[in-house]
């Protein structure tokens, strides 16, 4: 059965990475996967064509494929659109309505790579922290929302983090299931301390561990302590649970703690059966964007995850993945990395290993 | 005109910390300095006493006060309490009783103890970033909140993040204030992204910045990406100003990075001619409570924030900072720092200074 594979390369260095990644797709269906590639706008890109991030036309060509590899979205260019139009906007419709709750973010640091990290070499060299963090809930999703002027003319902002147990369960059972493949051990984070509804997801996913997976080691951090514990010994981590906004926080620490983020791919998954989110997590780089020396590693890793994942060809991203690798090690180098090769030769090293 | 300090010596290692701090305000008033010490119960202390964190009578002396020193609060003992009886609830009932919004947290780093440090030194040495944290607000304080079991058995939790303009300009307010006295630079974290309220947050820090305090180079940085910066350029920062969650996440990312958690002290001010509360940013610590080998630096360097900015006396909080690090540089070391020394021993070399 033929795949369907939609690339949603959307603004900044998006276009560029993708643009690899879709080459390394195009090799791998040259030797035989089963794998269709279409392409869409979305973000800004869709924003200047059609007046929205995400077209309902779009939402529904993602949700009929079988994985969706997404390149970057935002930029200057779109700051002044209304609130729910912006670029960002569109990313978080699109999770929502593909229904992806479980955001795996992967903090790996290539022992190739090790001395780009601020920290020592021994902290990070070999760090492999799997992130699970809940990705259609909590404050970016949580209603009463909005600002409102009072009568004296100041101003009242309003967000609202709220979560039921069957959204934590969901989210924490992907967690529990990667750990098995894994050490088994699970750290879940939350304020327990000062919100209530941390208390509760610290229970809830307590209670899903014992009635469930009593395998599993859980444990339970408050979230400025993980912060802290992520500095100061990232090693002690196997899979790291989270709610939508500390994920987004500490998965970014941690992600800046292997010294490339160039290199971090994540992948967005909901019910068995339904199609993944695939992005590199660098974001769209306004800065550099256009120049041609944009990573693509991330990208493609990405897609290594969806082949993994959402399009049942899972030895073919171990394939993907040590192509990377197998680049890294023969010198390959993004300015990011401290080199000074273009975003397409490094796709051609990538390629080489393929 | 005699000041009062009030000592509320807490959990854990609090008490232990704080006998230090007691020390060092009695050599200060031995060689003139006119300041009455009090001391009452808080947090753990006092539920074990009278059955509630903090009574009524000891928030009235907090609010008579000058400066009162925490030492720190919470620890499993009280783990059983209801939400809003545990310790943690009375610290923060007492940060908002007295309406100390402002909460200053520096991460520095002593060039001696720099190599404690997980980041290669040359990121953190001579490192020097004073975080404002809003104190009294955001999800902290927000309601509606709470756990409520829906039909279906499942439980729903809600917190709300909630500020209006006047609680967002007090506290910028003091960081534009307190950047004059340094490198003239603020930059703000929120989540402005997707949170109508850090929008909100953003856009009410730069009216204030272009009303009234054109010298100051303000920019904004998303939380997420802030929690990378830390991590990759940490000297980047002169102040950051932050609401209460993100600057809990973030300020003991920033904290851990100097290497010696046990050095960092923090100020929470509030309005001129009002109280300020002063603690040491380690916590309770139960793991090595009451065995004597805690670190008593950042017990004695709050004190010194307390004699900076609520006791009128700054020439003596320079010359306790000065105490503090001239043991250091002669190799006082508790074992948290790689050495041996006890927390009297630690508090004996401190005197040594004064
Ligand atoms: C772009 C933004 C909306 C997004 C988020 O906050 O989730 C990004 O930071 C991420 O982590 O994927
Ligand atoms: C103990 C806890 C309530 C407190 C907080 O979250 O504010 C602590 O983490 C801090 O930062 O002072």
């Amino acid at each position: 059965m033929t795949k369907t594979l939609l690339l949603l390369p959307g603004d900044g260095i998006g276009p560029e990475v993708s643009a690899v990644a879709r080459r390394v797709a195009g090799r791998l269906i040259s030797q035989g996967l089963a794998l269709q590639v279409e392409e869409a706008l979305f973000g800004g890109a869709s924003i200047d064509a059609c007046q929205l991030p995400l077209t309902p036309e779009v939402l529904a060509q993602a949700k009929a494929a079988d994985a969706v590899l997404m390149g970057a979205v935002g930029g200057p260019k779109w700051a002044g659109q209304p609130y729910d139009k912006r670029p960002e906007a569109g990313l978080l419709a699109l999770r929502a309505g593909m229904n992806v709750y479980a955001n795996l973010r992967p903090a790996r640091c290539f022992s190739a790579l090790a001395d780009a990290s601020s920290l020592k070499r021994v902290f990070v060299d070999g760090l492999d922290i799997l992130f699970v963090r809940e990705l259609t809930g909590g404050v970016y999703f949580g209603e009463p929302r909005g600002v409102e002027t009072l009568a004296d003319g100041q101003r009242r902002g309003v967000n609202t983090h709220v979560y039921t147990t069957s959204e934590i369960h969901r989210v924490a059972r992907i967690a529990f299931e990667l750990a098995r493949g894994r050490k088994g051990e699970v750290c879940s984070a939350e304020k327990g301390n000062v919100m209530e509804a941390g208390l509760m997801w610290r229970e809830d996913v307590q209670a899903l561990r014992d009635a469930e997976y009593p395998d599993i080691k859980l444990s339970h951090m408050l979230a400025d302590n993980m912060a802290m514990q992520l500095v100061k010994n990232p090693k002690q981590f196997d899979v790291i649970l989270t709610d939508n906004l500390f994920g987004d926080i500490l998965s970014d620490e941690a992600g800046m703690l292997t010294g490339s983020l160039g290199m971090l791919p994540s992948a967005a998954i909901g019910d068995p059966g339904t199609p993944g989110l695939y992005e590199p997590i660098h974001g769209s780089a306004p800065d550099i964007a256009g120049r041609g020396v944009a990573n693509p590693c991330a990208a493609v890793i990405s897609l290594a995850m969806a082949l993994r994942y959402s399009l049942g060809a899972p030895a073919l991203a171990d394939t993907v993945e040590a192509a990377v690798e197998a680049a890294l090690d023969k010198g390959a180098r993004t300015p990011d990395l401290g080199g000074t090769m273009t975003t397409a030769a490094m796709g051609d090293a990538i390629l080489a290993g393929l």
